[in-house]
Order: structure tokens, then sequence, then C-alpha cells
């Protein structure tokens, strides 16, 4: 337990945001950037912001409440971690009855200013293509593991290029680095740099590449990357080192295949990288406006059986967690500042752009079992042919291999060729943007995943595939909501077949 | 009158659609191409489609039913133009009254193929840049005006650059042709051609130039032009003949500028140029997708008094109306192949693209100026300031003033160079494109211009606000209302401030 160890005290309290914007950013300026001149909606206008005041308490605290309520046990799964009998209730026990808990909350609803702050390398071939680099400033308290372990690595790696540049080492594409603020709040600062450049960034971002929490533990990397990104990423932590001496091996690649392999039964197995949910930065960005993103960090053991680093926005999050407890002499740190920075240049030098297409098609293979295996039955028995499903991502594979095919007989000394193939590996994202939105929620519109309603971290894939259908399985009125299945699953073969037709030669 | 003048016969019939499909398309997939796997609403799910049957008849029928009408006399603003005292009824005269009037009317709603036809000649320097043209290819009858004296033109312009091809020339960019089908049901051909290919052509139409009726009449020049390609069509008519010998003058920019004068008291005057309404295919290339549009034809002079020719989707457009009464030696039709075909060439052919943005700005300014004209005192009524509205046009004026100087510095040898600044001139009519679309009609997403609500065939300029404006001032609940307009004001605000920062410099 802190000062000693990672786990949380009993007075210890975990801040965090109850903002259910669903993408849609600051709440009173839902779609348009909060700008002094945009038209604001009332706050009961919005339901993003909380109505009943709430306040989390320390589990020493609770355990004072939960002790003394009264009533039958509670079912066991209902319990909780602390040493009582969880009860049910109403009120409190014959010894407690007469106890009152009084709290004092005070919450208000403030308009405060908030400040992005942006810096450029200008390229030298192609300025207008951009791989911007991000991280959030603000924090809950002192947050040295949630945002400054992301600081440190984006100062670091923002001061090795900078010293590149006094050196007259230029990129050949623009560098964009970016603190955002605002994000603890419900991610505003980027969401809101979104909004406001929105067409900006959709004809000329490459990539982001976001940190956040960039060290919560040294066990193994997790990283969430677009299907287009991920190849790229595995080459670059095959050329970096592990940053301590373990068994599994040497580079970064070994120790995360072996400690998250996809497989655990196969010794050839690529180590497991999600899909793009939401609770950081690069949400705006892969879901408004579809520019593929990485979002780095280093994390613990999945079976030491916590949801998150139990110190997570208490506090507690002091740089003698960080530094004495965490990532002793900040080796881990200084790994993911290399593969940060790799990745940069990864993405800002070579010639042609390093997506690749056939990790995007694989991919749409991987969600399309899922989806058979969780759902193939109950289409079936509606009539929903997935037909046209299958067809697309058919089309689109043979179009991605097409298109790597002649991507490799080009002329890369041709600017105009070199630019074409370039667009169209960059704009492949984007293609599964569709402006109208997912059901019910407009803001979040790339097709093949969204933050998952149940957990925001984490992303659904072929969201609006699966809502509609587990909507369905509890409607009480149930053919129109199949319909509404038979629609999402068209609307989701449509943004395939685009995708697939912006990859056929362009004329 | 027909056979001997373009004048309608009593028995003439005017035929058109009555669809209400507001820019989504074919009416049962809006918003998505309507491929057969796509989803299909059901016809009572939407609006577009008419419930009451309803049937054009002829004058000289109309004639005989309005002549029995009784009762009091019609106001005189209430009566047309037939010789006859217009009456109110209820119900026909005392020496009608036992007549009866039988129409058998077969109207259903059946699901067609329709076929677009597209022909590319491939760019040798820039293949995935689309200078497009495009015209539809069915009509309501014989279809000799809408759309053959088109086709006419579209025919002659291919052949002339297959020709040009045949020779071993090849434009810089990729020269792509279309002909539509299914525009007089709804603009069906280019609206799913749009809904299929959004993505590849938000990512590279450079310009949509439209021929539909070509030559209506041969009084003056007819254009309906986004206003950043205004100038390029200017420049075009100075370097091309009047078709005939006219006292006004010998060009084609002379005798359209003195016949349609913007201020008949200035002898330097410009011609007048419109925005883009709709009515034909560039409908759904501007509104839904932001690629700027020429729409092309030859009209006849005002004074008239005419809405449209009068034979205008009768069973009149005959092959003797075109080449013996509106053209004789197709004159104005090789007239306006001729500005077609240079402005193809203008387009596809120079290192820079021939936009000016200046043109922009100064349109903002006159848009701006006739807002105040028309509704300055009611916004300053309801205390809505224009300033942010004001500020977004002069950032856009110093965008475009500053862009331009830095243009005629750039190295056109540095193929990157040239690239970017192309690419920000091409993209500026994407800026003013908001996925969210229009209050009320969200297929139609530029924000400075809209098909009318009361016409089609024209726009109304900034269209969210104008649109609002007219409901709050019609409000019995003013106060919200009035609020949606302070909204619109922003939301205008702020596209005009997002199309300023994609033209300053990338980086």
């Amino acid at each position: 337990m802190y000062p000693r160890g990672w786990y949380l005290p009993g007075s210890g309290v975990q801040r965090g945001n109850i903002l259910n914007s669903a993408g849609a950013g600051e709440p009173l300026t839902p779609g348009y950037p909060a700008k002094d001149y945009m038209f604001r909606i009332e706050q009961n206008e919005t339901d993003a912001l909380a109505r009943i005041p709430v306040h989390p308490i320390g589990y020493s605290d609770a355990w004072h409440i939960l002790n003394a309520i009264g009533g039958p046990a509670a079912p066991a799964e209902w319990a909780g971690g602390l040493n009582i009998t969880y009860r049910l209730g109403p009120g409190f026990d014959s010894a407690s009855w007469a106890r009152s808990i009084k709290m004092n909350i005070r919450v208000r609803n403030e308009r405060r200013d908030i400040f992005n702050t942006v810096g450029v390398i200008r390229g030298r071939v192609e300025p207008d293509r951009y791989v911007i680099m991000g991280n959030h400033r603000d924090s809950w308290t002192l947050g040295a593991v949630d945002p400054t372990s992301g600081t440190a690595v984006m100062v670091e790696v923002t001061r090795a290029f900078m010293r590149m540049v006094e050196r007259g080492w230029r990129p050949r594409r623009s560098l964009v680095f970016c603190t955002w603020d605002g994000e603890e709040y419900g991610i505003h600062g980027s969401m809101e740099h979104v909004e406001e450049f929105h067409k900006k960034l959709a004809s000329r971002a490459v990539v982001y590449i976001n940190i956040d929490t960039a060290v919560r533990a040294t066990y193994t990397l997790r990283p969430r990357i677009s299907p287009s990104a991920r190849q790229e990423v595995r080459e670059a932590t095959k050329r970096l080192p592990w940053p301590e001496t373990v068994p599994e091996g040497t580079t970064m690649y070994d120790v995360w295949r072996k400690r998250s392999p996809i497989d655990p039964n196969d010794a050839d197995t690529q180590p497991r990288i999600s899909l793009l949910g939401s609770g950081s930065d690069f949400a705006g960005f892969v879901h408004r406006v579809g520019v593929s993103c990485i979002d780095l960090s280093f994390t613990f053991d999945p079976a030491l059986g916590v949801s998150n680093y139990p110190l997570y926005h208490t506090g507690y999050e002091t740089f003698h967690l960080q530094a004495d407890i965490i990532d002793p002499g900040f080796k881990f740190n200084r790994g993911i500042a290399q593969l940060a920075a790799d990745l940069v240049r990864g993405f800002a030098d070579p010639v042609i752009l390093p997506f690749d297409l056939m990790e995007y098609a694989n991919y749409l293979g991987v969600m399309r079992s899922d989806l058979q295996a969780e759902y193939g039955t109950d289409l079936a028995n509606q009539g929903i042919s997935s037909d046209s499903l299958d067809s697309a991502i058919q089309n689109f594979t043979d179009a991605a291999q097409a298109f790597h095919s002649r991507l490799q007989a080009i002329d890369k000394n041709n600017p105009f060729e070199v630019r074409m193939f370039n667009d169209q590996l960059m704009q492949l994202e984007r293609a599964f943007i569709d402006p109208l939105g997912l059901p019910g929620r407009p803001f979040y519109r790339h097709t093949l995943m969204a933050p998952s309603k149940h957990n925001k971290y984490v992303s659904d894939p072929f969201p609006g595939l699966t809502d509609t259908i587990f909507d369905a399985e509890r409607s009480t009125d149930p053919a129109p909501a199949w319909r509404e299945v038979a629609k999402q699953m068209s609307i989701i073969a449509f943004n395939i077949q685009s995708a697939a037709s912006t990859l056929m030669t362009p004329a």
C-alpha cells in the first residue's frame, strides 16, 4: 500500500468525470468548437451533464456505511472486496438505525477557458502532411502517472527532434506536437481542436500518436492501434530493446508478444493489439475524422485482476509512485519515448507511408469471424444475410492486395505518383467515416469501431451493427428493431465497399 | 405556337416530378447508394413520395373546367392568363352544375434499375485529380432541349478530346465524362453516384461542369457557378465569340454582360452569375460534397416574362424545336460546347488551378450586404450580433489575399509545392460543408448556399440563417426560434473561419 506500494489506502478517493458527451466534445457546443462567438445551448438542454450530485468516497468510509446496512444478505455476485457481510437494506441494521450520514458536496458547473499548446516542425518536402503526437497536460491531482509519465515522454521526444533540427535535420513531413488541456473533464482540449480544424485534419493528417499514461506498470506493452498502422508498430518494437533483462527475450517485440500473446498456444503468435476505444485524446481524431491513431502505454499483468493501476486518478499519483514504485530508473519511460520517436520518424520520413492495408483486410476478417461466432445464429434466425458484408470484405481484400502490388512497382522519383499512392494510404481510414454517424451517436462516425457503450476505454467492433443487435434481442417490438439491424449491416457493407473503391487505380 | 414557334399548344402538358427528397437522393435509401444490397425503408416511411395522385392537364382542358366554375369572381391577383372570368366556386355555375369530370390516373411507384455511364481520359501527371463534366441522358418525352441540347454538347466535347488523345495529347489531370440516368425523377443518377463515391470525390474532384438544357434560347448566357470558379468562366467567355453578329459586341463576354448586367447603369458592369440552386445534376456535387461547380446554358430575355421556355418538359421538345426554332444552325449549341471544352482544359491543364479565392471573399461580402439589407434591422432588434460573421469574412478575405500573394511566389517546378497550393484551392469549397447539414435538411450540407425551399432551381445564400429568420418571424414561440437564428449565425461564422484556416500556410 502507498507509500510502500501501488495499492490505495483506505482514505484514498478516485476522481473522474461522469460526463456522458458521446463524442460531442464540450457539452454546450456539441459538434462545434467552443469559441467565444459560438452559440451555447443551456445546461438543461444536454444529457451530458449530470443532474444528480455525486461524490466518490474512500473504502474506509464505505466500510462504515456498508457494514451497518441491514436486511437480507446480498447475492454473492453483488458482494465487493471488503471483509463484511454485504446486505441489501433498506436502511441500517437495528444497532445502527438511528445513525445518519451527512455529506457536504459542492458541485458547480462553470465555464472556464482551456488552452492547447501546439508546436510544429515544418516538413522539408511535404509540409502539408502532418504526423501528430499528443498528450494531455491537465490532471486530477498531481498526475505523476496520468498524464505526466506521458508528458515526460513528449518532452523528451520533442527535445530530441529539436536537437536534430538544430543540427540541420528536417523531417520530410511536418511534425506536430500537441499538449491538450481539459482531458480529464471529458477529452475537451483535443476534441475542440478536432472540431475547429476538422477540414485541415481530414485532408492532411497522416497519423495521430497518443501518449497519455505512458507507464502505469512495466509488465507488457498495451497499444491500441488502427489496423493499417499495426505492422509499423510491430516493426518498431523489433528494433528496440525491452527496457530490462528478462527471460522472454531482448527486443520489445519479443517480450510483448510472449506476455500478451494473441494465442498463447502458438509459439509464433503475434502480440495482442486492441481497437481504439476512448478515454483519451485520440478519440476525436479517429472517431470524428478518421485519422489513423496509435495509443501507446506500458501496463500490468492482467492476471493481477485490477481494472487499472490502483492509484489511478487519486491524490497518490506522486513522483515517488512513478520514480520509486512503478518505474525505478525510468527505464520504461525511456523505452516508450524511444518507441514513440521511432514511430514519429517512421511516418514522417519514408517516401512511402508505412501503412499496411492487408492488416486492415485481415482485421476485417477477424471482426467478421467474431461477429459470426457471437451473433451468426441470431442473424440467420432473423433472415438477415451477411452476404453483403462478406462480399465487401472480399472486395476490400482484393483491392488492398492489388494496391500493394502496384505500390511495389511505382517510380519513387515521381512525386505525383508517390503522392497519389500516399494519399490513398492516408485517406483509407477516412473512408470508414459516415457523416451520419452511428445510430443514436451522431458524433461517433467510424463505422468499424466506437467506444463501447458499457466501457468507454475499449472499442466495440462494427458498433452500429452490434449495438442494434443488442437492442433487438431485448426489444419488446422486435420486428422494427431487427430491421434496424439489417439496415446497419448494409451501411457497414457500403462503407467497406467505399473504402475498397478508394484503393482502386484512381483513373 | 408550336410547330411555328416555341409556345405551347392548348393540349400540351408539362411533365415533371413532385418528389420532395431534399437532397437525399433515391427516396428509399436516403444518404446511401441504392445498391441491391442496401437496406430500403418502406414507401410510407418517407415524406419524399407524393401520397395524393396528381396529373397535369393542358390549358385547353383547363379552360373548360375553369370557365364553368361558379361563385364570386376571384381577386385579380389569383387570375391566370386564360380569357375567362376566374371564379372562386365552390362547384360549377348553374349552367354546368350537372357536369362531372372523370380522370383516369394510373400512378404507381416502381423500383427500376438506372445506369450511369462514365468515361475517363487518364491524366498524364495527376491522374488522381478529376475534372468532371456531366449531363443527364433521360428525358420526359423526346427531350430535344432538356437534356439533348446538352447531350449534343457533351458528345461534341468528348469527341474533340478523343481526337486530341488519338493525336497523342493527354490532359495533365484526369477528365471524367458522365451521362446520368434518372435525373427527371429526382436527380437520382448523379446523386447515387455522389453517394457511392463520396470519399473519392471529396479528396480528388477539382470541379464539376454541368451541361443540361444547354440552349433553351439564344438571348444571353445563364451560368450558375461556385464563386471561386467565376473568374475562369469570365476569362473563357472573353476568348470566345458570341455565336451571332449582334450590336452588343463580338465576344461572348461582351454580349453576356450587356444583356445580363449586374448593374445596368455601370458601363463596366460584370455579367450576372447566380449561386447554385438545384434542379440538375450538379446538386449532389456542390451541396453534399462541396465540389466547386459550373452549370452552363444559354437562355431567353427575362423581359419575356416566362418562367422557363414554354415547351419545357412537354411532348413538343422535338428536333424541329431545337433545330428550326430555338437555334437554327446550332450556332449556340456549338458556342456552349466551345465554352465547356475551354473550361475543361482550363481546369485540367494548368499547373496551378485557376480558382480565384478573392472572388469568394468578395462574394461573401455581397452576401453579407444582402443579409444586412434584408434582415439587419430584425437581427438588431433581437440582439443578435453579426460581429462573428463580419470577423470571419474579414479573416477569410485576409487569408485569401495572403494565399494569392504566396501563390505568386511559388516554385512551379516543385511538384510538392504545386500540389500543396492546388489542394488548398481545390479543398476550399469543402470547408463550407457541415456534416451536420442545414437545419431540418441534413443532406444539404453547404452552409453558404442551398436550393431555396420555395424554388428549387435557385439558391438561397446563408440558407441556415435565412431559413431560421423566416421561421422566427412567423413563429408563435419566437424566443427559441430566434435562439436558433443566433445558433445558425455562429455556425456560419465558424464555417467561414474554418475555410480561412485551410488557406493559411499549412505548417
